[in-house]
């Protein structure tokens, strides 16, 4: 999508293949939303680590970044002996994997890539498929999300007030995302509307890069606190949520998603607001039957007990010269008392009987219907 | 309540009054949870700056400040002329009432003692007077909390997690509190239990402060983000609901407080938990005839937008000594995107029909019984 660096505005994509350097190319997301940076990875073991580190993520984008790994690693192999190939692309798959070893996505990528690549005779013609696939994989990613777009655009009428809760934007995927899918192509379309972004403690993806992707876009938006949802409701300033997911379960209709979600189709049925999940179908699980046997992770007290954040050198009593960069002013600050400690659910699972739709590359569907695309 | 300072355990009150040295004696509740300090107020412009200032919070604590205040004025006169004492008098109240015009508690805590005044005869007789109302009124307010714990420790059943939401805890009022004070009353019966205390953003007073309270108390306890309540409710994991209130419509049992308290309500009323709301009669408002027409103050965007903490220098890249002391490290960090904005209402009202009962010091009422208070 659109960014904006030094009054220029480009179209830029998450994640990019440079053939002739023969390096994966990315947007530097740790340093988002202060600084705009794109990075490049110059072979398979630094696009690894560029998982691992979290310079991307998000289920699409990791994925395709996995893909563009697989290819690099192929293509830097040196000789025309196929076996010794073969054991080499093993070895750079290990190593992808090993980034994020509980995530799906980069999983499914290589997996297409391998395939792609098995009817080459030579190292040659397989490293030039191996290019070609993970190009295929990225373009249908946008595509996918795309197709979500041009379904969930339907949604949006002129004057709507819009709930997103975390991020699950284009960062995440490799362009346009999927719960901001539709508000893209609803602008795209002229429809004036308006988002807020719930802010999503403890981590703050929503104050952090759904807002930076709708201020990038020049979409009106403001973020609130996760407090702030149901009152706003109650008011009548919501008209409508849309949310991602992180795991949809295909039997149950079930959304696993970032934690706070449940609590906002809760207050979506009070209210009768409609209440939207934009998913790609590589994100539906066919296994599980039941919400509860989705692991829910609990991660680090410290996310709840404090924050990241940019020093603002004029409320520290320590001198902090103002003129520092304000990436070297970002630190972790402790918020809660220093003698609790915290519990940190990072995901919970919203029934299907609260989820008025979900909105998937093949049109919207009740969540029961979802078994259609299998 | 009890406070450990340097491994002593001692009792304290948020605001006392030292009749020797003519001083108000207050916690300064802006050092918490970093720093536990007793200030001394030394004049009545000092008290009103206190109060001013934020050094004290919470109806009832501001309420007995002000009471105090105007004893400790009064006392000040020196003389006997008794109309010039009574212009004084009307002086300190002036601006005992400008440090905080919209509370209504020190309001009412001036009128109660300058009633108790009006039979002196002579300015020493008034002084007296005034110093032994404003004690009767603090007392009053410990008792009221007493009682409101009395009857709401009877709610609380061994092995029980509770869930509260910001802080009504002792430090808002001159003692007990009104949402805690079933908390202290269970555990001095011998009753064990859990709480969780929402970090209840914007401004994380559940984080800092009723974490701090049952940290010093010694109550188990676990920070939660807001968005994960209801997640711990659909898992089974809260029993029970206990809230403050900044203002409870007697005419319709609607309660307004701080933001994200009706969200709760509406998730305890889908899990079948019970939502009490525990109360002193000052803080109830016989006017208003619709939870529609209480104003939503709201606040300034920064509070949403960042998080004030203490800065752990090792995630900070400029050098940071760190051997500061906390309180010096304690600063305000910017969290969203730089060029977003947030919207911050303050407060929001829960219905009557959301609220299992309303503990007050005369017992537990359902909402619609309030009028009996009158």
């Amino acid at each position: 999508m659109n960014v904006t660096v030094h009054g220029r505005t480009r179209h830029f994509r998450t994640v990019t293949f440079d053939a002739p350097r023969n390096a994966v190319r990315l947007i530097e997301q740790r340093l988002l939303p202060h600084r705009f940076q794109v990075v490049s990875a110059l072979n398979f073991r630094e696009t690894a680590r560029a998982i691992q580190d979290m310079v991307v993520r998000g289920a699409g984008a990791i994925g395709a970044t996995a893909a563009y790994g697989l290819a690099q690693g192929a293509r830097a192999f040196r000789g025309r002996d196929l076996p010794k190939f073969l054991r080499h692309v093993e070895k750079v798959c290990d190593t992808l994997k090993a980034a994020r070893p509980t995530a799906v996505d980069p999983f499914n990528a290589m997996k297409f890539v391998r395939q792609a690549m098995r009817p080459g005779q030579t190292v040659e013609e397989q490293q030039a498929l191996a290019l070609a696939a993970a190009e295929e994989f990225a373009e249908e990613d946008v595509r996918h999300c795309e197709d979500i777009g041009r379904h969930g655009a339907k949604l949006i009428r002129n004057g709507m007030n819009i709930l997103t809760h975390c991020n699950a934007g284009w960062l995440a995927f490799v362009d346009v995302g999927s719960a901001t899918a539709p508000l893209y192509a609803a602008q795209a379309q002229g429809r004036k509307f308006h988002v807020y972004c719930d802010e999503t403690r403890p981590r703050s993806q929503g104050a952090t890069l759904t807002a930076w992707e709708l201020a990038q876009q020049e979409i009106s938006h403001l973020v609130i606190a996760d407090n702030a949802a149901g009152h706003l409701m109650q008011r009548g300033k919501v008209d409508l949520v849309i949310v991602g997911s992180d795991r949809t379960l295909g039997r149950t209709g079930e959304v696993a998603n970032k934690i706070g979600t449940y609590t906002k189709a809760v207050l979506a049925r009070r209210h009768g607001i409609p209440f939207y999940v934009a998913i790609p179908l590589s994100s539906i699980d066919w296994n599980l039957r039941s919400g509860f046997d989705i692991p829910i992770e609990e991660r680090h007290e410290s996310e709840v007990l404090g924050a990241w954040g940019v020093v603002q050198p004029s409320t520290l009593q320590q001198r902090l010269p103002t003129t520092l960069p304000r990436l070297q002013r970002r630190a972790y600050v402790r918020v809660a008392n220093p003698t609790s400690g915290a519990l940190n659910p990072g995901f919970d699972v919203t029934p299907a009987e609260l989820i008025t739709g979900i909105i998937t590359p093949l049109g919207i569907l009740k969540p029961h219907q979802l078994r259609a695309c299998l």
